[in-house]
């Protein structure tokens, strides 16, 4: 089971056929929207400012906290054609919530995680999706193991500062791409399957002395956009 | 006065001319970068870990904080041939630092932030700057004056989710990239200045229920990708 808070969120699994088991709020916000929770009928639960903290894994809790089962994620099939993204070692929770934001804003199709990355249910990465966690979420995997299985005609990329050019660099924009750790970069035995590792130009006006690096989240919002610009092309 | 905490950023401050006025930090990493204080003799400090959490804003404080002077900030002159970033009402701490990041590392030539925007000098923000913040800050403005006042051949964009798509748009890469909360969006009375709004597409597999928005942070990373890859393009 895991919990997720805030009205924007609440709203959206109880829209969804998310298995929500239970929704704890304050009573104003319970007659606010008791057309909606109709079919939570037994399901919603009024508590007052002081139950509603003690729940709440956040600071400063919101009106409304859902309890949720956790379902079963299914390990995406990686086929060609299409665009999956693996996060290699992500241990941050808004980093891994905001990769997964963006891997459902870019229609990505499927997610995969190092076994040793922040799980997908730990409230930070709940509140730090917006709710994306709702349609797509990350299958934890041994990431040598599943490189190794896969069609080797599907196209192995990585985010690596030493690599080429992401935007003179000529690539098909499908396939699987490496998003690492910033902190610590690639994993090492991953090299041996990365068919091309894709750099993000720095632009600093004293190019010695710019930033060193993005966070893992900024380097995938920038590559995914590049690879939608590609996807787009060939639309 | 502001705080900049742990040894990346503050080994960055040492070696800018940035105005360190002191440096607090414990004994072994005083002694493991005796030389690289020299410069600061006297105004190292050596403090013990409950000295040390003291003084920290962060809950795990790091080996060393810096205590700086805030510079004065110039308004950045704004000419025709270079890229701006305009922050309009950018209060998530994150959001700014990580901001601050994306226009060091893209080399953007200057930040101006609405008045209601979060200080940079704010240690959620120094944080998230990763030293950033040593090379590029916001000044902060009244955005309708200075936009009111900005030769009108430099162009001014904004990211809107109703804009032009951003990948098929014409537009020159240069002038001002408005960057808006994503809870509140643009800021009304800043929409006569804009010349042409830019949206990131989004490619969710059910387009009618994907992720509603990107944050600040993300959209302007994926904006400043595509300006960056047309400036690219240029040279």
């Amino acid at each position: 089971m895991f919990l997720a808070e805030g009205a924007k969120i609440v709203l959206e699994l109880i829209g969804s056929d998310f298995p929500v088991t239970d929704v704890f709020a304050l009573p104003p916000w319970i007659h606010a929207h008791s057309g909606l929770l109709n079919k939570f009928n037994g399901l919603v639960h009024e508590v007052n400012d002081r139950e509603l903290d003690q729940i709440s894994s956040l600071t400063t809790p919101q009106d409304v906290i859902a309890c949720c089962r956790i379902p079963e994620t299914k390990l995406p099939e990686i086929i060609p054609g299409k665009l999956f993204l693996l996060l290699d070692s992500i241990r941050d929770p808004g980093n891994m919530g905001t990769l997964i934001r963006l891997a459902d804003w870019f229609g990505i199709d499927g997610i995969i995680a190092s076994e040793d990355s922040v799980e997908w249910t730990n409230p930070k990465v709940i509140q730090a999706t917006m709710g994306s966690f709702i349609r797509i979420r990350p299958a934890y995997v041994n990431m040598e193991t599943r490189l190794s299985e896969i069609n080797p005609e599907i196209p192995v990329y990585a985010a690596d500062l030493g690599g080429e050019n992401l935007y003179s660099s000529g690539f098909r924009p499908e396939g699987i791409l490496i998003i690492s750790n910033e902190a610590h970069g690639l994993t090492t035995g991953l090299s041996e399957f990365i068919n091309k590792k894709l750099r993000i130009p720095r632009f600093s006006a004293q190019s010695d002395t710019g930033a060193e690096s993005l966070n893992a989240a900024m380097a995938a919002a920038i590559m995914l956009g590049e690879f939608a610009r590609r996807r787009l092309g060939k639309l």
